[in-house]
């Protein structure tokens, strides 16, 4: 097996692993297997997009910065108000952030048809990060996005409003996250491959041309 | 004069006439200045950083979106108030976006070159969006971003705040801008390129060894 394969049989076991334990985005497993059906792609560190709390002078902060609430799923007026009764160091930001997508590929012929698909999908922010001996890694990433100031003045009307506006917005990414998962499926037609489960220690991961 | 360079003289162009009847972000031009000044780069569509106010149910909306509101050097609680009081058809959002570049290399090692510098200077989020007969189109852009939803119901005390936050963030924006110049200006050793004027039709676009 060459260096890429063993790279991407380890990102499988990483998602089996992950899934097992529930770290894994409770919505994400579908979509990140329709790309290790592709020959020549696998996925690493992606999210499903989420709705979160950072307490943060600045929200895109990484340090001197708390994540105080986090959900991939849903959000509620009740999960807003316990969030913020709790109180803050720096200022609290209501980040609802569509999904992003890490792909590396074998080569830079994939990585284009991917980019090309993502995009056609509405996942308009796509691009190329790096390339190594991973791979080259892709981007996959939507304009789906709100970043807001939680003010410490915040009316019982304005946190309805709020929480609603959040909800279609988580809402937006996840029809794009299905649309790509779509999109990407119908794309394979060449090489599926049949993905192993990981399990004992041992490690199966078959390609079979189907 | 080979195609690539025929595009970087024509963006060059572009650039001066944008200057000349102020279509240019008012403080970008020595920005640009500097990726021309490299021997296989060239700039297009670059946003310096701003604030902007915009009429659209969903933030990242282009159709069904007006913007009400823009400026790339300052905000005020007049600007603000002004704004609003004028209405809305759909929901307001108050925007505010750091700088993103567009830079067009002639080969892949000055593109992995250019993202580098820029990574260095605060521009994380940048990536190479595509390839053509233009050169290798790379994005520079930071994680600077506020999306703020504004609720009718704003209270005076919020209002203040949010210009001031906003403030705060626009200049984040700007701070990068400025690394992000005076990396690349000092990254130029090789190969700098003296960039003539268009003046009265005729062009002038020397390149030196200086």
């Amino acid at each position: 097996m060459d260096e890429w394969k063993e790279y991407k049989k380890k990102a499988w076991e990483r998602i089996m692993r992950d899934k097992e334990i529930g770290y894994l985005d409770p919505d994400i497993f579908d979509v990140l297997e329709v790309f290790f059906k592709r020959e020549k792609a696998y996925t690493q560190s992606s999210c499903s997009g989420r709705v979160s709390i950072v307490d943060s002078y600045l929200p895109w902060e990484r340090k001197d910065s708390t994540v105080v609430y986090k959900n991939h799923i849903t959000f509620s007026l009740e999960d807003l108000k316990d969030t913020i009764s709790k109180g803050y160091v720096r200022r609290l930001w209501l980040i609802v952030q569509g999904p992003i997508l890490h792909v590396y590929t074998k080569d830079q012929e994939e990585a284009w048809n991917i980019i090309k698909t993502a995009r056609g999908a509405g996942f308009k922010h796509s691009g190329i990060l790096t390339s190594n001996n991973k791979g080259i890694l892709v981007e996959l990433r939507t304009g789906v996005k709100m970043v807001h100031y939680l003010s410490p003045s915040l009316s019982y009307k304005e946190l309805e409003e709020l929480v609603g506006i959040s909800l279609e917005v988580l809402q937006k990414g996840k029809e794009k996250l299905r649309r790509l998962k779509d999109s990407v499926a119908s794309s394979i037609v060449d090489n599926p491959v049949e993905l192993g489960e990981y399990s004992e220690g041992e490690t199966k991961f078959h390609y079979s041309v189907g």
